[in-house]
């Protein structure tokens, strides 16, 4: 028997300025807008992901908010949570798992095991990778009404400009934009 | 008697991909939708400016399209246009002015002088100088759903990030953003 496909979408999820930096290069976000419904909304949005994938630098920045190593981040607290890295340690949590493979290759393998929509909360170089391997299903953007000149760019490296279409679109009070695309095959 | 403030207002309008690159790094821009009702507004909205701003790299990228150097850009056929430029040929034209001064200080005199709207269509280096500056009023996107993952960016060098308010936003069948920012002070 074939292993059924479950066909998990992954989406790229993360909150950006104006010129899509992602943080600032101290990886600091000053600008965003902390406090709305953006905030609000995108809270109750997490409960359509059983599953977060993130890289080692997005997972320590945590660490400044009170997670100790080896514990998963209480935002995600009802989520399956991989973080990639070759070097960090690998902790022994129910709830958090280190994955040495490559990333592409254990996202691929996710994607046909059961399970749920699959988040991906950053950094931008994961994003690039899984995005040139063509891992990336969707597109969502918190776009800030800031300009950062400089920072962590939302895709570190691309080897290929790609199509997105966009399906939902919302404009916050506030001027912050959410946006989803999808990724055109 | 002092002289008249015009507060004439420079605004910075110009297509960008997704992930805010304005041209792919061999200048071209395949991605952007070239048709579409996005493309027929924008002609208007060109009626609201009556004098355009660019860089060298942005003039001359018209050669291509058949502009003698020397001429002015057909599609600005009513505006004033200023070539920012140290190195390029002082031209003689009614319509065309090569400005050797420092941009910043250049638009700072035009501001008080008597006339309509001003519009800088780039590129992302002398935007990012007059952004420095203080003199950018506005931001206009035309944000295509596309993401270029390099390019020439939206700016090139910013030293600071600055707050915007977003005034105006529409969102196109084919998913173009039109996005109006105001830059806050």
């Amino acid at each position: 028997m074939q292993p059924t496909s479950y066909q998990r979408k992954l989406t790229y999820y993360v909150a950006t300025s104006v010129d899509h930096y992602i943080a600032h290069d101290d990886e600091t976000m000053d600008g965003f807008l902390l406090e709305g419904h953006h905030v609000t909304d995108y809270l109750s949005s997490l409960r359509d992901y059983d599953t977060v994938l993130m890289g080692r630098r997005t997972y320590q920045w945590g660490f400044q908010f009170g997670i100790e190593p080896g514990q998963p981040s209480p935002t995600y607290s009802h989520m399956m949570q991989y973080v990639f890295s070759k070097s960090m340690e690998q902790y022994r949590h129910d709830q958090l798992q280190v994955i040495r493979d490559d990333p592409a290759d254990f996202v691929q393998k996710l994607k046909t095991e059961k399970g749920g929509a699959i988040y991906l909360c950053g950094g931008g170089q994961l994003a690039s990778y899984l995005m040139n391997a063509g891992q990336i299903d969707e597109i969502i953007l918190k776009v800030n009404p800031v300009v950062f000149g400089s920072g962590i760019p939302l895709f570190s490296d691309l080897n290929q400009h790609t199509c997105l279409a966009l399906s939902d679109a919302k404009i916050y009070d506030n001027g912050v934009l959410f946006l989803r695309y999808a990724v055109r095959g």
